[in-house]
């Protein structure tokens, strides 16, 4: 292992040219998603009217374990990838301890995330079909971003929904995704019937994930031509970031690397997804007993404190039904600083295979993550996004364990952006300012209280 | 040539292990720094009380032609390098040009610029020479980070005076550098009696790095155990960055790339010295006819309308005596977003291989900048730093120039950093309120009045 250099980069000819669909390899697969007014399973058609034809097709395909990257997507991916996979030398050493960490880093592009492999396939997909526009949501601001450089890229109209509070918190983020042609609006605001009622309601609000969905979901209904595009949750949207792991998985081969840890940060789960997919097809088969760790806020802990059930991906409840781990699509959560990390619900697919017990999850304080954030940024040099810190801190913790227990053990965990436009949270962390937000069983309750009664399938 | 992949790294093994001394390969050597008390040569014995030691033997070395980079210096360049030299296929084909287009990319660590290479090899001489604290000034913010990241990696106390302008520009930049532990001083200060007395005849003044400059020398040499860094300039800040030119030169010998013409944006020099110097060494011996364009700014056109004459460094007339091409240390650049390229004067190397025809210069003005910037954002996916995208709009005219000609160039140019803390310039020019600065001939005397009278020397 001596011989591992500080960063592994893919060949253009080692470079993935598959996806991998996890639920091919699952067992038992998630439940279909459901039409809320119906309680049947949803058809093509009826997803159709909302997202791209074939990206409809990929959610619904539980059958083949790997789908062909089209050439286009790879060339795109070429601009930016392959990502490093880095081993942190550096971090080793100032935790002092005998454990190998490795983290694979997404935020050598632009819209500063994994995001952008998502963004690339969905407009391709788009132009494809001869879209002309679309719609989405942002909260941290890395999907709008990545998306605002997709459609420039392929030339499509944007409209990019983002959550208020991040808005206020990232101005910057805004003016890139203008730079990139797409246009903003915080949300909620007053564009749509849903965000007029919330406004109205509660005129004082931050907003949520939740909220900007119902909203880029009504405008996308409305406006001809157009589509909506979502940036995590989606199986589709798990699938194309698995080239995450696809690369991973191939640098690990090329280097004899055993991981025997995996962390990811999770919030709708398609980073954490698209890391774990290989080493998780391999744990199902009995191949690998790897421990795979899904790393959430305290704030907004959806699977260490949610329940496995049918629920609206949307505060305004107009999505399709899905089995997930969920909060409660009422549920709004407290401002905290990992914007991209607050989101009732979980990725079906994630919540399934927790529910299965392939996965663990561990939910962390946002002070602590800036603690482990800004040891990061002193030793490797470079400033995490605070959701990826998540997953720096538990990679931490474990690599503290082992320094404890003197195991050599290997950690990989995904990096999955950085932090530049989060500087305002850093001020706050700098400061002494910073608090951490727990909800308290009756915040919790009252999440649980609005979940939808589905009929026959609990 | 076309199997050139999108992006060359190195491995670590071809990683470059010396340092380029340009100096040793010009045929005459720049005149050497000045006392300006006495108008004689400054002794090692007198840079010693402001610059480490190590790096005042580099200053005055004229005759080796390569400097070996430490063991601890090459360790932290892995961290983060190699960086990528990049083929701009997708700009190519936005401009429709024979001409092939490379980028060396310099923006892919935390500074998010090129400056990294110099800060890291300064502060291991500091450390090595058991120096507890240093000083330094930052415009863009640039250096300033990259100095705090090195300093938080070798344990040393900074204290960065940050012109006034940048830190009202791009207020995150100052937390990037507290996140480092780094202490940031906007100037001119009341902290130091220069900064105090430029306060007071210019009190409405947004400083320049002329006058930061002056303050942090000052503090300097008033503090126990404290040297000054500078991150552009001077030779042994050029001979650090050769680092970015000679992984260039390697990548393109292993990829047959022969470049006709390479680029790079000018303020001080560092970025462009370090990209040029092994191509500028062959073009001096006769092996070569590569063109070679520095790029500035109109506001500040110390190449193509300044002097080549003896003038301080510093707006404070305190440093050492430098010939160079300059406008004069009293000159304050307008405002402008290119922070980093404010700079009455230019690198003594520099300049003395401009006196002697082996390097052309250009001066643009800043919305045709961001015109090319936005292009270069929406095709590549990077968004560039103002003071960068100056080479890349003259890049883009020779381009440009080749599809009216058919001529199938090869051009590189120095992508030295990200826009990232420059979203403010972004939101400027995206509003449409951004207006170009050019110096008057009137401006110009003002600033050629106030050079000092050097006997003997000119």
């Amino acid at each position: 292992m001596a011989n591992v250099p500080y960063k592994i980069y893919l060949t253009e000819e080692e470079m993935p040219k598959y996806w991998i669909n996890m639920k091919a390899f699952m067992k038992e697969k998630p439940e279909p998603f459901l039409n809320p007014a119906t309680f049947q399973p949803c058809t093509a058609e009826e997803l159709e009217q909302v997202f791209c034809k074939e990206l409809v097709k990929q959610e619904q395909n539980t059958t083949d374990k790997y789908i062909e990257i089209p050439k286009g997507i790879r060339d795109f991916y070429k601009m930016y990838r392959p990502s490093p996979l880095v081993r942190a030398y550096c971090l080793e050493r100032q935790l002092d301890t005998p454990a190998e960490i490795y983290y694979k880093f997404e935020g050598t592009n632009t819209s500063g995330s994994h995001k952008l492999n998502s963004a690339a396939a969905q407009v391709y997909y788009a132009k494809e079909q001869g879209l002309t526009h679309l719609t989405t949501e942002t909260g941290a601001g890395q999907w709008g971003t990545a998306l605002s450089m997709a459609c420039a890229y392929y030339n499509i109209d944007l409209t990019v929904f983002m959550v208020k509070v991040s808005s206020q918190q990232k101005p910057y983020r805004k003016a890139v995704i203008e730079t990139y042609g797409g246009k903003v609006v915080a949300s909620p605001s007053d564009t749509t019937e849903i965000g007029r009622k919330i406004l109205s309601e509660h005129p004082d609000t931050g907003g949520s994930l939740g909220c900007a969905i119902s909203e880029a979901l009504e405008t996308a209904v409305q406006t001809d031509n157009c589509r909506y595009v979502l940036g995590s949750v989606l199986d589709h949207v798990l699938l194309h970031q698995t080239i995450i792991g696809q690369e991973t998985r191939i640098a690990c081969e090329k280097h004899g690397i055993k991981p025997d840890i995996i962390i990811g940060c999770t919030g709708g789960g398609s980073n954490f997804g698209g890391l774990i997919a290989p080493f998780i097809s391999e744990k199902i088969a009995g191949k690998s007993d790897v421990r795979i760790i899904g790393v959430e806020p305290a704030s907004c802990p959806s699977l260490t404190r949610g329940k496995y059930a049918y629920d609206f991906g949307d505060t305004g409840k107009t999505s399709p039904l899905m089995k997930m781990y969920t909060l409660g699509s009422g549920f709004i959560p407290s401002p905290s600083h990992a914007g991209g990390l607050r989101f009732h619900g979980m990725s079906p697919i994630i919540s399934k295979l927790y529910n299965d017990g392939y996965i663990e999850a561990r939910a962390v304080e946002q002070t602590s993550v800036f603690d482990a954030a800004t040891v990061f940024a002193r030793s490797e040099g470079i400033l995490p996004a605070p959701e990826s810190a998540h997953a720096l801190l538990a990679a931490m913790e474990e690599a503290i364990k082992c320094r404890e227990t003197g195991e050599k053990k290997t950690i990989i965990f995904g990096l999955s952006g950085t932090g530049y436009f989060d500087m305002a949270a850093y001020v706050s962390y700098n400061s002494g300012t910073m608090v951490d937000y727990i909800p308290t069983d009756e915040d919790l309750e009252k999440g649980f209280a609005g979940l939808p009664k589905v009929p026959n399938r609990e």
